[in-house]
């Protein structure tokens, strides 16, 4: 199944503009493609009884059908009527279109499973992909968005390398578009899947997979069609990438729910989840989770293989906390023999060589100077058996500079090994936090998303 | 034990206020209190050969010890060397010092018990109650704060109803201070315990019990003292207000490295969390629950006895999640009879009659506006089964107004029920937010979080 059509088409029709509902879902995509991305974008009303016409403020030619125009149209975005959507569909394919985005609703979601179906078969027939119906589609930049909520009301990630796909477009909107730009992670692709009766996750694996700017997918997964749970995990399998689900409908009582507002199952959660485990997909529990992943994702670190880490700190309390999350998450501390410990220790200042404690995790103490972290991290970079180190950073201490966060990046630089930190998530520490994403160094908001990012890390490992 | 004199002393002696080191610890907390605090405060140093000096750019008398001071000192702050403190303490308590928080380290967290316990003999013979050794004190606004970080450093919170006590000084700074300041929570107090020698968390539940100001309190606790964990759970269950324990050195691994960086003992997790919950103790599980807990205690709602809710969304998707985390937390979804439904939907304007899904939870669908949303809230609230609600809101939709927030406060109002809020976390939707919080409706980052706020108020019920 090709896709690229629906990633980055080249030209696009939107079908259903309306001359006099400038909010018409189908008015809202032209526009927004009209003035923002890169696609040339062409507006069809079948029921236009002109050739030209001015609406949302741009005087275009309206096109009554796809034929129309002239050229071939790589995509076609479709926000008509349910009843109308399978003639519509069949045009496309006559007319050789290689993908659409089927807006619409009114199929399966509300029982109208025959209606769906009828769109699968002109599928078939012509040979062309699409998304929906029942969705909101694609968010691809710079090339393409054919969400029809106004800019106004959302917020959109910039170009980067996570590919987010949801069944559920309020989520894709909320974590996939909002949050993840909130973070600043950038996507390569968001996917509204809806109601999924012809692409669906296993395709879109398969797509991503081959794209190169995309580092990692993340799915938020209702149910599965039949059969193509299966397809799934194998797709995931296979791929290079990190595959994350956020598997939604995990309770009996949730599943209820998912049923009565989409036209997917969902099976018992224990046994997807235990499949989900055998092929490589990382679950994700919560939305905080969904973040921490996608941000160590972003980031192309390398992965480690056992989880062996050492964690640096200036706050015993601090590193209390991340040995618990760490037992939890399956990482290991790697210890320093008594003599590296000596060693250890007389490279540091004399003033803190009587109470700082060498015992992983490594505590420096609040009176610890910029020399004392750089020497510590460089310490346990350099020790063969540590994989990566985990740097909880608390910059209240009067002793250590603002430079801090560039001199420790400097030091990660000098190895090939991950360096994931944490900062107290404030306006007033922001300096540290860019210092170290500068250098394209992971920085979680709480003790907890540090080591989620570490786990990530090691379960990235495929069998 | 009295404790007040801690918390809102009208005058204060600092001792170890250096005469050349700006950034000595007694000359930051001296500074600080003088510039922005209520207590009167006065500067000591038992090296001092003169009775008047300029330090930090202050020109002040300096004592030379704290029975040169005219008149009654409520509480003494304490930065000397270790070995000096004892004598130190001794002369405040004969002098009628009626508290002290010994910042000074180098007692049993270095092995040095016997001098600690001196300090313990001088505290009962003098009924001199103390914060520490090894601490960072009290922050107590607008009173005091003896935290010897400089503000430039570290973020406050303002003056508010939350009781915040740690074992660990850096977290408290971290979590207690930054991130609830970050939530915009305020304080009664926070209290960084250090070695906890003399006044430890279960006197502490005294003092907040009786605080008019606390509403709800939350303790950072790593290991109890001998026989005071018996004493801190019998205090929680006694208390009318919520107790929340996070509770660090919960693994075997962390167990060791709390050992190791303070004098406590940790005991088992799992018989600790269990006789938590035995006395009605709350678990704060990680750092995010922590901040839930803090935010929906700081907004005093009324608490609820079964947990049973109801949920209202315009996204399936966000109510299928947010019914797993309703499972996972052990809260019920209310059901709508027939009759019931046929009656809501027919208030429900007619575009959405016929899409709107009235099974628990309530999906009001993308196409929803402000009158279906307030006609739905009213309902759930009215229906007497019903003893919270929880809104999703999702302000993507064109078809509902910025002014939403202010229109389902005001239908919140007129119901003695508490209703918790999603809003998805960005700076565009902060108006909404906004909206809310003022009137007193908390509002959550994320799904789970808003599950775990509601969570809380069941959870509130002492037996």
């Amino acid at each position: 199944m090709e896709l690229k059509s629906l990633f980055k088409p080249e030209r696009t029709a939107v079908i259903g503009v309306s001359l006099n509902n400038p909010l018409h879902p189908a008015n809202v995509i032209y526009s927004k493609n009209f003035k923002e991305y890169t696609t040339e974008v062409h507006a069809v009303n079948p029921a236009a009884d002109r050739n030209a016409a001015s609406f949302n403020g741009i005087t275009a030619r309206i096109y009554r059908q796809i034929g129309d125009i002239t050229g071939d149209i790589d995509l076609a975005v479709i926000a008509v009527k349910a009843g109308r959507v399978p003639s519509i569909l069949k045009e496309c394919g006559e007319h050789g279109v290689k993908g659409a985005v089927v807006i619409s609703g009114g199929f399966a979601e509300i029982g109208n499973r025959e209606l769906q179906q009828q769109l699968v078969e002109v599928a078939n027939k012509y040979d062309l992909p699409f998304i929906g119906p029942n969705c909101l589609g694609i968010y691809s930049p710079p090339y393409i968005d054919t969400i029809f909520l106004s800019n106004a009301r959302i917020v959109k990630p910039e170009r980067g390398n996570i590919a987010f796909i949801s069944q559920s477009g309020g989520f894709m909107v909320d974590q996939g578009m909002g949050k993840l730009a909130g973070e600043e992670i950038g996507v390569s692709g968001c996917v509204s899947l809806g109601n999924k009766a012809f692409v669906d996750e296993a395709n879109l694996i398969e797509y991503f997979e081959s794209d190169e700017s995309t580092s990692a997918m993340i799915f938020h997964i209702e149910g599965f069609s039949p059969g193509r749970g299966r397809k799934f995990v194998e797709q995931a399998e296979k791929s290079r990438k990190p595959v994350v689900v956020f598997k939604a409908g995990r309770s009996e009582i949730a599943r209820k729910a998912v049923s009565s507002h989409t036209a997917s199952l969902s099976g018992n959660y224990v046994v997807t989840s235990s499949i989900f485990k055998q092929y490589g997909v990382i679950e994700a529990r919560d939305e905080f989770d969904i973040i921490a992943l996608a941000k160590v994702f972003s980031h192309n670190l390398k992965s480690i293989a056992r989880g062996d880490i050492a964690i640096l700190t200036v706050s015993g309390g601090h590193g209390v906390i991340a040995v618990d999350f760490c037992q939890e998450y399956d990482l290991n501390l790697v210890q320093l023999s008594e003599a590296e410990k000596q060693i250890l220790r007389e490279k540091l200042n004399p003033a803190i060589r009587p109470i700082a404690s060498l015992e992983n995790p490594i505590d420096l103490t609040g009176s610890s100077s910029d020399t004392d972290y750089e020497t510590a991290l460089n310490f346990l970079l350099e020790k063969k058996e540590v994989e990566a180190v985990l740097l909880l950073m608390l910059p209240y201490q009067e002793s250590i500079s603002f430079e801090i966060g560039s001199k420790l990046a400097k030091v990660a630089k000098r190895y090939d090994k991950p360096v994931i930190v944490y900062v107290p998530w404030n306006r007033r520490y922001l300096h540290l936090v860019n210092d170290f994403e500068k250098a394209g160094i992971p920085v979680g908001h709480t003790v907890e998303e540090a080591v989620k990012m570490m786990r990530g890390l090691k379960r990235r490992n495929k069998k």
